[in-house]
């Protein structure tokens, strides 16, 4: 398997799923308890959604902090492991689905938001998730995407495009075999975004309140209205 | 006066005006020279358009290599004394506007393409002038903003909205007073052009080749569709 690949990423997540599971249980990644988890929550509330798709929902955390609120939530995962802990542990209704089956059309729900909460790690996979959000949603619906700022993430690499190889620095010694992502700048996040028929609409800059910088990026992004000028004047 | 404030801005400028003058067309300003001048020429260029306002036109050069493509340009700028210069170098129509007066309706044009080149320095002028551009704009025609990038240029300041001081920092002993400016994060950006019934359509960071890092942002901006709802079924 290609080292660097959209492949990789589902086998190393499906490897480390269970300390990654007590990772987020535990409250042990700092800048989610500090900044990042209340950042996707107080932006999905924000729109007000009856209904929610938790696309790469992981063990779920996210999908029971919706629930809670009364909303409505699927959570879906490629990660058998992952699916799994998010059932067992209640809150929402979860089915384990990839990037690529979504993409061919093998979700036929429409909600209110799309939100992917640091669930976007690849390169082809994320390209045709993205173009099939649009049929996710329904009218006046709305995709939020939270990723890593790709001025504040890019450390010392060039700031292009590119495969990154992964680190699980930080982390206790049960996680292994790091999972590769697909580095993005701002102007390709964009592009990409538009590529899709989305348009963004707000952009949101979560502060990190020890360094005052941006701790992630948060896209709010609509379905461009597709206006038939036939039905205008027919 | 105030000494963070738009007033201030327009007052240093007009000091400056003549060593200004010099820099631009000494090509004392390395990184216009190496990588923002192309970006915002070729960035323009790509829309095709048959008209262009170069809002904050400053002494002209980038009126005149517009003109130089066969487009029409009219360049405003709020200081008489670049304005003078511009019009003495020839290439391009230079009218002396304040941002202001343009906000109150005092420009009755409409063209293809406005672009503010580092010339959105202030507060309350810029969203005023802002919230204007759309009655400027042709049907389908697009705003282009070039500015610092503000990830990269924010320094060691916190990352939020405010006045910062100026500085001459690298230029010649001929400058004096340097204008303050008004920092904004880029969800600040993209929620202010939202304000004024702008959307973002793209987003460059045309890079610095020495640093491999953003020299500056460019925003590609067209107006929200305001379709009556009355007229379609009416």
């Amino acid at each position: 398997m290609e080292p660097l690949s959209d492949a990789r990423i589902v086998e190393s997540w499906s490897r480390n799923a269970i300390p990654w599971t007590e990772a987020v249980r535990g409250g042990q990644i700092l800048s989610r308890e500090r900044v990042t988890n209340q950042a996707i929550i107080e932006t999905v509330l924000r729109q007000a959604p009856a209904s929610v798709l938790d696309m790469g929902c992981g063990e779920g955390w996210l999908s029971r902090a919706l629930v809670a609120k009364g909303i409505r939530v699927l959570g879906v995962d490629a990660i058998g492991a992952l699916v799994e802990r998010a059932r067992g542990a209640g809150g929402g209704e979860f089915r384990q689905l990839s990037y690529e089956a979504i993409a061919e059309g093998a979700l036929d729900v429409a909600m209110d938001a799309v939100v992917c909460n640091f669930s976007l790690l690849g390169e082809a996979s994320v390209e045709a998730l993205l173009a099939a959000v649009p049929d996710l949603l329904n009218p006046g619906g709305t995709l939020m995407i939270q990723t890593l700022h790709p001025v504040e993430a890019c450390g010392d690499a060039p700031y292009t495009d590119g495969w990154r190889p992964g680190s699980w620095s930080g982390f206790s010694d049960a996680f292994s075999d790091p999972a590769p992502w697909y580095f993005r700048t701002l102007e390709s996040w964009v592009a990409l975004l538009n590529r899709c028929g989305l348009r963004l609409s707000a952009m949101r800059e979560p502060l990190h309140p020890d360094t005052g910088r941006p701790a992630s990026v948060i896209f709010v992004v609509k379905p461009v209205l597709f206006v038939q000028t036939g039905s205008l004047t027919g």
